[in-house]
């Protein structure tokens, strides 16, 4: 495999279908899109990231459950979600995501809001927090210094996806109604750094 | 955050639930269970990994769907099942998973089943496959040497999950049917390191 690339003002491209396996009507994007009923489709069914990273949004304007989208195809709303709990099969909305170089990514994590309490500073991906040595299943707070990072409610990058980047909220997100609009509960168990 | 520690003979132990939230009847163990139906269980619906790396699977003696287990709370099904299109609520075998040193893992794919084919060394973790220079969104075989490893269907560590080790199947997997009875497809486009 080649070394990371470096990076750099890459294009971004999405396209995507309003039937599932890429079927039906067919849309691309370079940029972000704030609606998709504005291009006549009722949701997003399925997907191919060609260039980038994006997230995409529940709700339109950017709101309520976030899906991560590195490069890649998705077949169907099960590709991209990560919470089978929360069964409302829809994607409104979605942006590009500011990816740093993978070495030079970097967030601290605070034991409660407000940046208070034992920190952890973090430069890698950890599908465990706890066998990292984080003694709890929550995070109350997170200084984002550099990159984009998808935080998840359980090990192994399972459950609600947070995105939290550097750029966004100047990397300050210091209570959980910060890290999205679907948030309920401080339960962070695993943290990685978003690919592009 | 401390150095990730170093591989030792460390202790494993998982505690199981028969009821979401942890509740109802609990059982621990610090080895494999070929079956919860030993226990008395009719399925395992709460987790908590307390030490270790540990693979559930959905039928007893270590069949059907995987499921990748590192330290932390899963408070239900949802939490460790990556595939929501596969709706079988069930986890009745699961045994712990020998981690190598994260910086020792090695892995090498093959576009290819029986190891033909364009070829890529793998000693990190991919969310997207075809982010670092992988144009397919399948591999065909894999040679581990050294660690645990998942690979996942799709982007994000999202979809199926099999679970491929070094010291199983003298870490040489040919075909997808060699990667778990409930493979059905070359399709993967995730693959990361599995953390103890």
């Amino acid at each position: 495999m080649p070394d990371r690339p470096h990076h750099s003002a890459s294009l971004t491209q999405i396209v995507v279908w309003d039937q599932e396996g890429f079927q039906g009507r067919r849309h691309e994007f370079t940029a972000e899109c704030p609606s998709v009923l504005e291009i006549g489709f009722e949701t997003v069914r399925s997907i191919k990231v060609q260039s980038g990273a994006w997230v995409g949004f529940e709700h339109a304007g950017f709101q309520g459950q976030q899906f991560v989208l590195e490069r890649g195809e998705y077949p169907s709303w099960e590709a991209w979600s990560g919470n089978v709990a929360y069964h409302v099969e829809r994607l409104t909305s979605f942006r590009p995501v500011a990816c740093a170089n993978h070495r030079d990514s970097r967030m601290t994590i605070f034991e409660q809001e407000n940046f208070l309490g034992r920190k952890g500073e973090l430069s890698d991906d950890y599908p465990s927090l706890q066998a990292m040595g984080w003694d709890n299943n929550e995070v109350g707070s997170f200084r984002v210094h550099c990159g984009a990072w998808v935080c998840s409610q359980f090990p192994g990058y399972r459950g609600y996806q947070y995105v939290l980047e550097c750029d966004h909220h100047s990397g300050d997100y210091k209570h959980f109604r910060e890290w999205g609009s679907h948030a309920q509960t401080f339960q962070i168990q695993s943290i990685r750094r978003i690919q592009q």
